[in-house]
Order: structure tokens, then C-alpha cells, then sequence
């Protein structure tokens, strides 16, 4: 039996976003095996038939967030009340390639400009990054596909409308996409302490700005392959800003050294 | 009879943040009469006797917002299950006198530097800010009494501890504080549309950066009260940044010139 794809619209600060859940085992499936980018499927825990382990194996294989809940919470979730036990959540909005981001750059005769998120997790983040980001004039976001939100229409709505401007993309590995940017002559700089205080950093030309996860900050791996680690001066108590805050101040200083001549 | 103050404490990203949730009339009353900073009063709908508009009125008299709501709302914030239909929401921290902020900045031989919010309502924008505060070097935050959120656990939360050391002070006349410190030296920034680009204009000295609302931004007093107007260089599609980023970039502006030489 085929389930309804239910689509909303909600009307919040002006700006229309679009959730959309999948509920059932069919329609689930469907979307995996027509490559709808899924964020988040919810499974009923102990559910072992083989159409559910079927639907686990694509959602693995799609990199999507799988939790085992309990019934309570899947009745929660549905809106249909025929979840079959399986209840999925699709990006409201389509991801772009970053071959497209720098396509965007070529066209307005820039040089690059992309942020990174290294597992940003909170969606308010991501969505007030992305709103930066289209002010700051960079030409997309790039997120991991693992481990960090997706675009929901959570991050839709906190985008303030930005995400019908400015590309998103998913990549795989973020080491590996910063080192095929970087034959492609990019620079890196990520946001960490102990780097160079970035008033003093050369940020101009084709650059790609790195930001850490909230609690943990930018990963090893990550950092490793950053050309620069650029450092707000920190004049307090605590450790440091807020992820879409600190995303904001090192996006302008970048604006602010490709303004001045 | 005399119903009982609850505290919480909840642990969140190591901050320890404490929640005060008043309920029952005479707690209530005592809280008020005592001085302590309450936010918000819930009070059941149509419920007109003696107690509870002498609740009422006190709760005017200082300035807390009040929501008549029904039964079933109080059920799910009472914690007691005996509010008598008044619940009060008090601020989780005290607040600073503003002159006592300027005390900090003379005891640290520097230029006053403090933030103005003219109605921020969502208390992760205030928590986010109160955090930027801190670590710009902000020597605390003046926040308006009415229509705009206090310092409640969600904003202690938000704030990553910042709260346990940057000063918050709440006023009643926002442009009132505004002269008082104009009197005293103090030069108003604000951030609008149409004003002088940031990085053109000297922010050095005694400064007080004033950040509007989520929607409406900056209102037209306080606007027509501050000496300068300061733009954020604006690339996109889409009218604004978050509120708690543009209170970001334009206290690192300030950090910026004042580090320059």
C-alpha cells in the first residue's frame, strides 16, 4: 500500500518553507531509490521484517540519519497515522554541486567565495549561516553529509529566504572537496584559536572559510588541510562566540578586505 | 496560604543556568513587593476577583508582561499544580545598573563600549549577544523593560556563561539612558539600512552600539537619538542578517578600530 507524500507550507516571517515528511514503507523506499536527499529516518525500534531492513540498507547507503524510536514517539511524528514504522524526513529544498557554486562566481566575475561547515548540528545555525552567507556575497555553503543537519525547513525558515539564492551543496568528505577546490587554485582559512589574529591574514582572492562545529570547533582533519587558521581577538571570560556569530564576523573581515583596494 | 519558589537547575553546554517559575497568589504578590525582577505573568482568563487584580496591578506597575491564558495552558507550565491561577516567570539572574557598567570600564582604563538592544524578543538573539558582549569587550548590555525578552534561563543558556560575567541592565526609557549617557560623553551607533557604510566611519572612543528589533529593526526614536547610522556592506537577494550576527559584525567593527592605532 502506497502512502501519501505530504508536503507543508507554513507562512513565518514572510517566507515560505517547505517540509516534507514521508510516511509508510513504500513511499519511503521510493524516495531513497529516486535519490531524494533524506535527512532523518525515523525506524520503530525491533522492527526486523524484511521491507524495513530493506529501507535501513538504502537509508545507509544514502548516508541518512537513522533513529530507532519507539512507537510513542513515531506517533508522534505522523501525520497520516499510517506510518508502517517508518517515518522519513526529505530537504525541503534541493542541494546544488559545487562545480555550480563556482560556475555562480565565474559569471559575476569574482573571485570564489564558499563556506564550509564542519557538522554544524544546530538547524538555527546553518540557517542564519546561510542568510550570512548570501549577504556577505559568498557563492554557496558546503556541509558534510554526515554527522550535521541537513536542510530542513527549519533551516529553511531561520534562512530568512536566503536558501532560494544561495547554493547549498553535500559533499562526502570535506577533506577530499578542499583538496580538489585547492587544485583549482582556493585558499582555506578556518576559524580556530591560537591561529593568526585575522585582521593580520591576506583573505582576499578565491577563498574558502571553514566553520567548526558548535561545541567541538573545526575538526583535525579539517584543520590540517586549511591553508590559514584565522583567530577573533577574544576579549572575555568564555571560550567562544556562537557559531552563526563568529561564521558572521570572519565572513565580513572577508568582505571587508575585498572592499578595500 | 503560601505556595512554595521552585529553582532549577539544568546543566547545558557546562553552563549552569538557574530558572525561577513562581506560582500560587501569594508567592506572586511577595515577589513582586520584594523588588525581584519578574518577566512574564501568566494569569487565567476572566479571572477578575481581589488577589488577582492586585496581582495584576503590581505586575503593571512593574512593567512584566502579561498573558491571559487558559486553564489548560497553566496546567503545563505549573510544576506545583497549585498556581490558583497565577504563574510568574522570574528573571533567572539579577540585573546591573548601567552605572555600574561604566564603573567596569574605568576601573579597566577604557573608553565605555556597551550594547543596546531596542526589543530583541527571541532569547537566543539575546543570549548570542550577551555572549558577543563579553567577548568583544563590551562592558555590558541595556536592554528595554517592555515588549522585549528578559534574562530568562533560555538567554543564560544561550549566552554560554557569558551572563555570569558580562552586566545586563534593563531601562526603563531607552532614549532617556541614551541622553543620560550622551551627558556623560557616550556616542550612539546604530544599525540601519541607508546609513554610512561601517568601515567609513570612526567608531573609536565612548561608544554605545544599538541593535533593533528581529522585524521592525531600530524604532524611530531610538534611531532619531543615536549620532551615527552604520550599514553593513549588504551583496545578497535578502533584507537583513540575523539580528545576533549583525550585533556581531558591527561590535568586531568596533573591536577592530579600536585596536587599530
Amino acid at each position: 500500500m502506497e502512502m501519501p507524500v505530504r508536503s507543508d507550507f507554513m507562512k513565518d516571517n514572510n517566507v515560505e518553507v517547505k517540509s516534507l515528511i514521508i510516511e509508510g514503507r513504500n513511499a519511503v523506499l521510493e524516495a531513497f531509490r529516486s535519490g531524494k536527499p533524506v535527512d532523518k529516518l525515523y525506524v520503530l525500534d525491533g522492527c526486523q521484517d524484511g521491507p524495513v531492513r530493506t529501507i535501513i540498507r538504502e537509508a545507509k547507503k544514502h548516508d541518512t540519519i537513522i533513529q530507532f524510536v519507539k512507537k510513542e514517539r513515531l506517533e508522534q511524528l505522523t501525520e497520516t497515522g499510517k506510518h508502517q514504522g517508518v517515518i522519513a524526513f526529505a530537504a525541503a529544498y534541493e542541494y546544488s554541486e559545487v562545480e555550480d557554486m563556482l560556475e555562480l562566481a565565474k559569471n559575476k566575475g569574482e573571485d570564489p567565495f564558499l563556506i564550509l561547515l564542519d557538522n554544524i548540528e544546530d538547524p538555527h545555525n546553518l540557517g542564519a549561516i546561510i542568510r550570512t552567507a548570501n549577504l556577505a556575497g559568498a557563492h554557496g555553503v558546503i556541509i558534510p553529509k554526515r554527522r550535521a543537519v541537513g536542510l530542513t525547513a527549519t533551516v529553511a525558515r531561520t534562512s530568512a529566504g536566503a536558501l532560494n539564492y544561495t547554493p547549498v551543496a553535500k559533499v562526502t568528505n570535506l577533506k577530499k572537496t578542499m583538496e580538489d577546490l585547492k587544485d583549482k587554485g582556493m585558499w582555506f582559512v578556518c576559524a580556530d584559536m591560537g591561529g593568526e589574529m585575522m585582521y593580520d591574514l591576506n583573505l582576499k582572492g578565491p577563498i574558502g572559510l571553514v566553520i567548526g562545529n558548535e561545541g567541538e570547533g573545526v575538526s583535525r582533519l579539517t584543520r590540517e588541510t586549511c591553508d590559514f587558521i584565522a583567530s577573533i581577538p577574544m576579549k572575555g571570560d568564555i571560550d567562544s562566540l556562537n557559531a552563526s556569530v563568529a561564521a558572521g564576523v570572519l565572513a565580513y573581515e572577508i568582505v571587508r578586505q575585498r572592499m578595500s583596494v
